[in-house]
Parts: structure tokens; sequence; C-alpha cells
């Protein structure tokens, strides 16, 4: 059994939730303010799978939380002072909001597929997509790639990705650490991290307070899994005896391979989101990344109210479908581990919504896939 | 043979270096001015032991150095108006100064002995002692921690050492993310980076540049072999057939092992750094990692400058006596492989230098180590 747990610690202050954070599948745990701020933390569990005959599940098996909760836990103890404004640096008239991410087990399907060249569009997109959902625009990202043995082609690939994302984002590739770490990683195989900083003025922060029941959601379309959900996604590839080379299944484009599906760059929001949100009406946004909707949208709602998604609003793309056949894979269970084809939500306001979808015509056209709520959690109707 | 590099880019306007980064022992390329700004390259090569009888030498393999600089050749080609600023990013009447490091194969000594709860002093000690190099007072910090299965006991021992290096640098733990990557890395080991951001003020930027003949070099003390020079000081420790639990030969405290005086954690220099500045009088800094003073102090000077370090003028650690005896190292090698003594080292003007010694009395006390004098590269008299 394969487990994979992804952990993240970040503080926001009461008033200004910290940027989104991506995880897979995750428990959350919110603490009540304490000292300068609230820690809010997601819990990552794997997949696993229950026996031959059942469907595949992301579960939280209790041990990963445990031990998740229980690190974070320690870190408030040693580190009450420290981080009160998580996410969101006070500098004079703005904020400067930080992110840091990898690309996870995401990486394992790179040194299978030999696909190296946009693994590094997902790295800047975990962190850019991040930082935009409090309205910052990303000034600059910085990298590290370790590996045990520098393979100049391989590095090549790599960093031409992370150039790419930064073009995508308007940011500007300010440094990096390329790192040779003997008896460190497998051959041929390498981590990476990244980190991005943005600015957002104080009066322009979005934080999801202005939210009130009758907002609309608006989603706009992913280009496939994203970066999130692998470790269920790399089982049900297993289980369904298809090769990385094979023809996507249930895809009408048939000169797509799961590989080319599977490893399709996350789509990186900042220039459309900057646009939407410069034309006003925007309130909220989540970047959907592991937890899916169920998870990621009632982040950024004020207390007492929910979500109700469309579920019909927009078309699932093939990858996901075939994963849930494979997998067997109930839609609870789908809707909370994979973006199911929407990797950015917006709330936005009953009157500018119209308008924002119209505006998007052309481009990255976006959806309306539900509203505000009385009440908690998301709704699938 | 192990080999061990470290490859770092950075790019720095022609008139602001870029603060000073971290490798193992390294070859400079300079480029001249393309675009925005120069593009500022390092690339260091290991160890490897020549033959039983001779001395042990860090040399840049030709190969290696071959591999850094064609990676960095088509960095540049790809990205040629991406990171005009390396490092320095300007934002209103400040600059935004980054840096981002790991600690290298330290990490591999802290698996052996099983001191984990100051590699995190390390972590944040690369990245905020760089940035402190332009002036900046560090802002905030972010960590990445990446492991195969989460150690609750051990994330928080290395965890507690990045609370703690922050904490010795005034700056914010902002973030973090704790990455489980199943099957990347060995059982109870983990990969660490970490990002540091500050801030200057524009016109308090320190970049050397009005460095003259005359000026002194002072040195503050570091506490051993820092966080550079590990794939060598490893090599050493095999061939002395001491075990990290065995007390450190040709030291008079002999409370202190092998293992402990290699794991001393890196100096933050932050602080201290910070205040003398504020008094008047530094005209550059030089971060001491892998290169020595040999490749890190003329890297502040303008061009046709150099400096003349008086050997004799401080006490070189008992741990650098060991490393030179046992490895056979000879004074080049291990001038431009460790940091010998004194971590940081300011240029300041001729009048400040003896209020500034006599200020560090009582604190971190510091050396008068050299001068500047014309020509280039470091002479030891």
């Amino acid at each position: 059994m394969t487990t994979s747990r992804v952990l993240h610690f970040l503080r926001g202050p009461a008033t200004s939730p910290a940027p989104a954070d991506h995880q897979g599948p995750r428990q959350h745990l919110r603490f009540p303010p304490a000292g300068e701020g609230m820690r809010r933390v997601s819990v990552a569990c794997s997949s696993s799978t229950t026996g031959e005959g059942e469907g595949m599940t992301y579960k939280g098996a209790g041990v990963d939380i445990d031990a998740g909760t229980e690190l974070v836990r320690r870190i408030r103890k040693m580190a009450p002072g420290i981080g009160g404004f998580g996410g969101l640096y006070p500098f004079g008239d703005h904020f400067l909001v930080a992110g840091t991410d990898g690309v996870g087990t995401k990486l394992k399907l790179a040194f299978e597929t030999g696909i190296h060249d946009t693994i590094g569009i997902d790295l800047v997109a975990m962190s850019v997509n991040d930082i935009v959902t409090s309205g910052a625009e990303p000034m600059f990202f910085l990298d590290y790639y370790s590996t045990s043995k520098l393979d100049v082609d391989l590095a090549e690939k790599v960093i031409k990705g992370i150039v790419d994302g930064c073009k995508q984002s308007d940011c500007v590739l300010l440094g990096g650490e390329t790192a040779e770490m003997p008896d460190f990683y497998a051959e041929g195989e390498y981590d990476l991290s990244g980190f991005a900083v943005g600015k957002v003025k104080n009066d322009k922060v979005i934080d999801g307070k202005n939210i009130v029941k009758g907002d609309v959601l608006i989603g706009l379309p992913s280009s496939g899994v994203h970066s999130n959900g692998f470790s269920l996604a790399r089982r049900v590839l297993e289980k369904s005896g298809l090769s990385l080379s094979d023809q996507l299944p249930r895809n009408d484009d048939i000169t797509t391979t799961v590989g080319e599906a599977l490893m399709a760059p996350t789509v990186i929001y900042v220039k459309q989101v900057l646009e939407i949100i410069s034309k006003g009406g925007v309130k909220g946004l989540a970047h959907i990344t592991g937890g899916g909707f169920t998870d990621n949208i009632p982040r950024v709602f004020p207390s007492g109210l929910g979500a109700k998604i469309f579920t019909g609003s927009w078309e699932v793309p093939p990858v996901f479908k075939w994963l849930q056949q494979v997998g067997n894979i109930d839609d609870a269970e789908m809707r909370r581990t994979f973006n199911m084809g929407i990797g950015m939500v917006l709330v936005v306001s009953r009157e500018s919504a119209d308008r924002i979808i119209e505006d998007t015509h052309g481009s990255n056209p976006a959806y309306r896939i539900g509203e505000v709520i009385e009440g908690e959690g998301v709704h699938y109707v």
C-alpha cells in the first residue's frame, strides 16, 4: 500500500485568509484565533486500495492524519509568536503574498513518461495560482532543483518549463538553486520546489469576507488532473493495464495518450484572473487543488455559507471519466480528489456574473457552475 | 569517487551585485552585461581523492564544470529577458532581496549523527546571510521539507531549528510545505530548501562599488565548517578512521566530538551585521561559503582591486586543523574550500575600522584580517 501525504502549515490573520494552498485530498483542521492570528492546517492523505472488488478511494488513513496533526500541534507550541500573517506580509500600503509548493508525485509520472519540459509549468502554477487567490500579482519566482547527478539535458528541459511558467504568469525568475546531492535520489530522478512572491494593495486584498447568499460561482476550465491526485491516478493506471503510451480511452481526441493526458501542464490562471478582478465584482477565489471543490470552495466563505454546484454545467474531461470508470471511484470521492475540469473558482456578485462570463469568451471560457447558499459545505445538484 | 556539485544561477544588474550565493568550491564565470543585466554564475565541484599517497583536493573536475556551464548557457539562451535583477527586485523606494538555498550534503551528516535540531538553523542561515550582504533586512522565510514518509519526531526537530533560525534573524516563518514523496528518499532521510525575502532602501543597497584601495577587511568568526565543504569533510572523516562520536583531535575542549564539531550550526550574522551597517562605514559584505575567501571576497570588489589577507590575524578553529592534517590538504585548497574560522567579511573604510571592531567586543568579536589592494584576487601573507 502506497501512502502519500502532503502537510501544509500556513498561518493567516483572522481577517485575511492565506492564499489557498495545495494538497492532496485533505482534512481541514481549523484552530481558533490565537496570538496574532489563525493557523490554517491541511492534512492530505493518499490513495489506498481497500480490496479487489471495491472501488478505489482516497481515504484519510487515521495514522497519516494523526501524524500531520501532531506535527502541526508541536510546531504551534514551539513557535507561538512566529508567523502571524500566513502568506501575507504587510509592507507599506501593500501586502506581500508568498507561497511555496512542489509538484508531488506527478514527478514520478514525469520520470516514467520522459516528459520533463512542462513539469516546471506545474511548479510555477502551484505557487502563483495560490497567491493570485488573494488578488496578488506575482512579482518573482525562485526554484530549487535537487538531484543526485546533474544531467544537463534533463535539467534544461525542467528549467525551460519553469521559464515558460514565469512568462505565463508575468513574473521574473529571480534566482534558483540547482543542487547536486549524491546518494539522495535514484538515477534520473529529482525533486523540485518553488517559491513565489506577489503584491496586492491593502485595500484590494480578496478574502471572501463580503460573500453573501446568492453570489455566483464561476469556474475556469482546467487542462486535466493538474498537479494533484497522482497517487490515486497512478494506482488507477496500474489497475487499468494500460501503458502510458496507449491512447486515452473515452476520449474523442484519439491522438492523446494516457501519459500525455496525465502530464498536461497545470493551467496558470494569473493573467486571466487578474484581468477579471480588475473589472470588479470578484469577492473570493479558490484554487482547486487536492480536495477538489469539496474542500477548497468552502474555505473562502464566511461562516454560515455553503455552495450549491450544478454538476451538469460544464463538461467533465475524458481523463476524469476514465479514472472514475477504471478505478470504480464514486462521485463524492472523485469530487474531493480531482478538479473534475475546473481549476479555479471565482465567487462573484450576482450583478457581475454575466458580464464576467461573457468577457471570457474567446479566451478560456468560464462556466456558471453554482451559487452561494445558506449552510455549510458543498452540495452537488 | 563521490562527486558533488552545486550550481547556482543568479542574475544581477551591472550596478548591484546579487547577494552572495552559496556553493561548494567553485569557478566563477562572469558574463558581460547583456539585456537587463549581468548573469553571475558559480559552478562548484566536489572533492575527489586522487590516490592513496596524495593530499586531498577539492578539484574542479572538468566534466562537472562543463555540465554546469553548459546548463547556464542554455538557461541564458531560453530566458534572455527573464531575471534581469538577480536577487534584487525593485519595489517603490525599496529593493526586495530574495535568496534560496539548501544545506547540501551536511544533511548526510545529520542523518549519521542523529543531530536534527540545528540543521534548520543552517537552512535559514544560508539564505539570510546571503541577503544581508546587500544590506537587506530579512522579513520572512518559507521552508520546503521533503521526505518519503513523515516521521513526526524527526520533522519536529528539523522545524524547531528553522524556527530558531528565524528568531535569530528576526524574520517571520511565513509558511512552508512538508511533502511526503513515497519512493523518493531513503528511510530516515529528507531534503530541505529555504527561501528568504528581505528589504533594503534603494539608497542603502550595499554593492561594493565605493570600495577603494586601503579599505579594511573585517572578519566575523564562524562556528566551524558551517554548511559548505562537506563532501571533502566527510571524505576526510572516512580516511581518519574516527567515528562521529570520537573526540575531535587537536581540540582543547575535550568534550566536543567530531560529529558535534562538524554539525555546529552556521552562525546567523543578520543582527550583528545590520547593527554594524547602521552605524556607517560598511562598503561591501561577503558571506564566506564554499569557495572560501579566495572566491567570495573578490566578488564584492570593483574591477582592479584585490585583497591582502593577514593569515595570522585570527585563530583557525581546531576542526580545520584536524581536517587539513588528516586530509593532507594544502593551504590554498583549504582556503578555497572552507571558511577557516571567518564566516562573514566586511569591507569598511579605513576611518571606521577601529570603531567597528571595538563595537563588536562583548558580542561576536571581529578581527582586522586584511586590506584592499590594487590588483586581482586574494593574496595571503
